[in-house]
């Protein structure tokens, strides 16, 4: 399967070390400092954000990823992270619900051997060659040489497919729907970033071998779909549905569908996650073959898929949600929901109303908890509640509610929605009911926010010399393509900007990447700009006729 | 975290391999001959267990575990095995059951990476040093060497703990619980055994730092009766509660508590799951500690625990539940509870008969998953009912249903207990609820089975010319012990037999293993037998004198 993680352009490398650097310091500095203020004395600034999303975004979201407690960077080996509970909640949301949905398809959970041999590998050279420079290999074991050395999966297909064709015997052994859910190393070499692009990352690969090719088509879109499904609905981001052109697609697969993001901040795309169809490349190189039922005496080789989306998706939903105060999560990932502060207790609170103010606190977090919402207090001793607003801003609480005597006394709580600010008041007998509405609603919001975002920077470019300035304004393009692999090689080359100063200041240059190619959307815009076989090419130097809008961008 | 895959006795290492080799034969013979029997032959002896579970124990669990679809050898590299969705299944069961309990205690999920660095191993060496000969070193990637080789993780100890040193930075940060579920790899050079003792295995390993020693004690005992409920609730297995003795607690902590079971078939007894509490140990090597909020300026180290319980769990299961027609899995942890086999269906059945029968038998699946029961219709073609009857029960499926023309006449269905093998018929109209109902009998039964055997073979000795005897007939035993190491060590080649003529044909030899100490039970035994500092030890040679009973036997 391939990469869920990318590799970034080397033109961002030098800005992101700095950045990473520069986050680190931050984030030193303000763990330092943000202990708790004793006596009231305000510290609020402190725990914040030091770098403005639009002004620094890569030096912006290490920043949040690391304050906002999501990770750590593993000090010990380089390219490596600690997954903390803020991240690992979003993960094991999303696992609840994608092997609830992929049970129901009939697809089953099983673990295979995190090693893979070095014949296991020779088996499939295509598919390995681009891996082989990334794999991780154990030579020893104690202080003994390996008689044979073996590599860790960067993907299980060499893995897995072994048994397909030893346990595949009949086409009554079909469909065959195994996922697993593990972690897979790919010892990049290139600047590693959290979640977007790690060593070692977490994801599901399902690997599943059908009868036919109609029967494997099916379940590669049933399963994009369900990748739609995590962004859409539990992640509210939106994602375009397409197919892979060849240069992009799995090497060794058939064809490669997928779900892409975009990036308001910097205007790039991101790739989401990819479900493939493997034809039947994989069942000849690993002979997985069955009777035909329609022709006895004849053997077929079956029809095989793949796909895997990984923890890239949570980078991905802070690049878009998060602000200046840090992270912004969705109410269906947030491990919080709504979060408790109790206000207004001080040092002349005598302890017989701190006590009923806490039982008060205490029954409204149960009413919630009853409600289905994951609810808690702050009771944190020693820090000011602006003090505990800006901390729970900072990890992306979706919903703040603020108690205090005088809301005691009007029977109300007032809360704060983290991801626009607003603020409001709800009767203390109807919270309940009332925010687990709100939380839907700032779900909801949160999906058309991002997806208002990306449709309106998806433009529809019929003209080469406006492909550029589009870009630069952040935006992905649609162009009428040909979608041959050297006209897209070449339109990447041509977008490639080479012509600034290299002494520029940073802030005077504009970003030289050049675009490729994110996907062929499914969903093709209509109009008559494009007649296949007779539209031309975008490309200025490309002689060949358009076949598909296809959608460009700059890209993770 | 010490080793759940626990080092088995080299004098059963040949018999066992002799064993695999038997089971992995008699698995392809079966393999080759188990297809489908058109026309109604009867290949019902084909599928089935070839050894029976009393003459030869370790070949009738492999053969199980390999026919029943659990496992499958990873032929690639030794010592490693795919478990299959049969396995998983139990697996993901007891990950729902005990996250839900840990999640409800406060203890939250992370991912932390891998890899352990040479500098973090070198910190902890008293801890290190039983794992060093076991730990797999990838000292390549790519065709780069590494500049400094790292370790796969054993157990993550070491991953961890500079985190904790720098995420605890007040009591206030206490308690930190954290738990990861993932594999581990631990290179054995013995003999491995699926599920019992690999090369990598997956678990839960749970890390939390308190306050007290209290604090940390509490927990302890939580989650050791968590680990006891994934036994006694979900496995219908009984365990024995209790603290290991010096010499089997956990390198480097400060004290072990386990669950403790037994194999009736052999008499040995398997060590279940540790808590264990790891004191101030590695909090003193990891500089982990936080001012003492009963003394200002004072720094203390935070005590800590760490506890694990892994995929040898599954391996226990089979061994006490399985029997020679193949597995028996208790329902709650069953992937597929129950099973419809449609009966009485040939040649002459009309194809309206054939539909309406598929029909009802549909309704009445349809009825069992409303009713919350993992149910599933077998419609195989080609297969005679009485192989469908064989090939479930050596998957272990808890009830059969089968349904004919005869029983939709009677409007009931008949079943059959997989664990009794008894039979009845319920009405159609009360499936929903009688098959719930039965399943939770089954559920029952197959403890009360199971602990009445281990009561029965936990025998109280009090004469040391008793022990040899006891352990002959299958028993675990309890005896007065000094609790002294060395005395532990004597006792256990006290008891190795080394008499026999070398030469004897195996199955004239007595067992040979020695017995070892299994933990000292939470419950003593009552009665005036012991009273502690004057009773003498067993031990003959001892001279020390007995301060607790203590639970011995052969074990894994």
């Amino acid at each position: 399967m391939d990469g869920a993680v990318e590799p970034s352009k080397s033109a961002l490398k030098k800005a992101e070390k700095q950045a990473k650097l520069a986050a680190e310091k931050a984030a030193k500095a303000a763990k330092k400092t943000a202990r708790p203020v004793v006596g009231g004395k305000k510290a609020d600034d402190i725990i914040g954000i030091t770098v403005s999303k639009a002004e620094n975004f890569p030096a912006w979201y290490q920043e949040v990823v690391l304050k906002s407690d999501m990770v750590e960077y593993y000090q010990e080996i380089s390219g490596f992270f600690v997954l903390r509970p803020l991240a690992m909640h979003v993960w094991s949301e999303i696992r609840k619900w994608f092997s609830g949905h992929i049970e129901e398809m009939g697809v089953d959970e099983v673990s295979f051997p995190l090693f893979l041999s070095a014949k296991s590998l020779e088996k499939e050279k295509d598919h390995v060659e681009g891996f082989a420079p990334e794999l991780a290999w154990v030579t020893k074991a104690g202080d003994k040489d390996l008689e044979v050395p073996v590599a860790i999966r960067p993907t299980s297909e060499a893995v897995m497919y072994p048994y397909y064709s030893k346990w595949i015997r009949s086409h009554r052994d079909l469909p065959l729907r195994l996922n697993q859910w593990n972690s897979v190393v790919r010892w990049e070499a290139k600047q590693t970033t959290p979640f977007l692009r790690t060593r070692e990352f977490l994801w599901q690969e399902g690997h599943t071998a059908h009868l036919t090719e109609e029967l494997a088509g099916k379940e590669v879109l049933e399963i994009l779909e369900l990748y739609a499904g995590v962004y859409e609905q539990l992640l509210a981001l939106p994602v375009v549905r397409g197919t892979k052109t060849e240069n992009e697609k799995f090497a060794g697969g058939y064809y490669t569908t997928t779900v892409e993001g975009y990036v308001p901040a910097n205007g790039r795309g991101i790739q989401g996650a990819t479900s493939h169809c493997l034809g039947q490349n994989f069942s000849k190189m690993f002979d997985i073959t069955v009777e035909d039922p329609q022709n006895k005496g004849q053997h077929v080789h079956v029809w095989q898929n793949s796909w895997g989306l990984s923890t890239r998706v949570i980078g991905v939903m802070v690049m878009v949600h998060g602000d200046d105060k840090g992270l912004v999560l969705p109410p269906r990932v947030a491990k919080i929901q709504t979060i408790l502060i109790p206000v207004g207790i001080n040092k002349s609170t005598t302890p017989e109303d701190r006590k009923k103010h806490e039982e008060q606190v205490d029954s409204i977090r149960k009413t919630l908890r009853k409600a289905g919402v994951r609810a808690d207090s702050d009771w944190r001793e020693g820090y000011t509640p602006a003090w505990k607003f800006n901390d729970w801003e900072l990890k992306g609480v979706p919903l703040r509610i603020e108690f205090g005597p005088k809301d005691a006394a009007k029977e109300v709580v007032s809360w704060a929605r983290r991801d626009t600010g607003e603020k409001g008041v709800f009767p203390i007998a109807e919270v309940g009911t009332k925010v687990p509405e709100l939380l839907e609603t700032i779900q909801k919001d949160m999906y058309n926010k991002a997806e208002a975002s990306f449709r309106e920077h998806r433009l529809k470019i019929t003209k080469w010399e406006d492909v550029l300035p589009a870009l630069d304004d952040k935006n992905v393009v649609l162009i009428p393509f040909c979608l041959d692999g050297k006209c897209e090689d070449r339109i990447k080359e041509l977008t490639t900007r080479v012509d600034e100063h290299p002494d520029l200041p940073d802030n005077q240059k504009l970003p030289s990447m050049g675009m490729k190619s994110l996907c062929i959307p499914f969903d093709q815009p209509t109009g008559d700009e494009l007649v296949p076989g007779e539209t031309a090419c975008l490309n200025p130097e490309c002689k060949g006729k358009a076949q598909k809008w296809v959608m460009f961008g700059r890209s993770y």
